[in-house]
């Protein structure tokens, strides 16, 4: 993946749904499938599954579609998911909690390496495998275990302190939770979460019927 | 808000931004604010609130700056945070405890109603001062408490019969966490969070700088 080709950032977004997607369809053993069966296994229409993937190179066959393996090991190299990412979580309050036991990434290849709380009752606890190490410890267990990732799920008055600190211990990318803007470096990786979005979306599209 | 003014999706998405934002303004004593301070606060351009505002109205005085209290109250009605839309959470592992005791959603009017599980141990227990229902009554509790939206938790493998049963019940709104696609009729809004997607495209930018 030397070549540097721009992708759209939907395109991107889309990639993890037919990584997963494929990955189900390989488990029922289905070793060949079209761009209409997968698309309509994802819900986006043949032409945008065709376009998505021409963007990287040709991984189907005309009047036979792509192969399944194939665009699987394909997939995951353009996302990067045959590297291991080591990811620690910090704060494991129910949502740290729920992201280090969510399956769908260590199958996609994230390794949880890592988590830190400040709470005396967490630390020392087992969660996911990784025993939880006090916050004081961020810097020197993120250089020791080379982390990569930072999830960021503690309050939102502590969320930049804590950016600060996983960027200065050699995280490239940050994901936060918390409900406040962070400043990061540019040459880090920021993706921010927030989960008020998704139901404020719902309540203007309900608000918007209820009044027609 | 009878006139169906056409506004973009990506408008529609910043606005909880915009309110969260204002309130914290607010909460500090503030209350008129430029478009430029604003926007330092939120992380966009001055020129990006002054456009997202102007689809839905005038909310400010040129040369003095946006109302803080207008503003907000103004905001909430367009999203419809107004209207303390009845929410049920169906799935109360450590995801679905997370989002009940996520503060921002009281905050922003979302008034969480019931909550649902299968497993013995979680049924009548209290999570965020609502009892565990056993998923069995989800029809009836539905009706008889008006829930709008349904957010799902359970495993991939049961969202798409929770969703048609929290459709047939008269949810509205579809907020689904499973990782998986469901559908719902098109009268029905449907939101899917896929927490894949975001550490994917961390993976692949930095998949990218590591090859550069």
């Amino acid at each position: 993946m030397k070549d540097q080709i721009v992708i759209s950032k939907a395109t991107i977004d889309r990639l993890p749904l037919y990584f997963r997607t494929l990955r189900q369809i390989q488990q029922e053993g289905v070793e060949i499938i079209s761009s209409e069966e997968l698309g309509r296994r994802i819900g986006v229409t043949p032409e945008q599954i065709r376009k998505d993937l021409a963007s990287f190179g040709e991984f189907g066959k005309k009047g036979v579609g792509y192969f399944v393996r194939e665009l699987i090991r394909n997939i995951g190299e353009i996302l990067g998911l045959h590297r291991n990412w080591n990811v620690a979580i910090i704060g494991v309050g129910h949502l740290g909690w729920a992201l280090a036991n969510y399956r769908n990434f260590s199958s996609l290849g994230f390794n949880l390496a890592a988590v830190f709380d400040v709470d005396p009752a967490r630390v020392g606890q087992i969660v996911s495998g990784v025993e939880v190490t006090h916050l004081d410890y961020l810097e020197k267990i993120c250089k020791e275990r080379n982390i990569h990732i930072g999830i960021i799920t503690v309050p939102a008055q502590f969320a930049q302190d804590i950016a600060n600190r996983l960027v200065a211990s050699g995280a490239r990318g940050i994901w936060n939770f918390a409900p406040i803007k962070i400043n990061v470096p540019p040459e880090v990786r920021l993706v921010s979460e927030d989960l008020s979005v998704g139901l404020s979306s719902i309540s203007y599209y309900l608000s918007r019927q209820a009044d027609q």
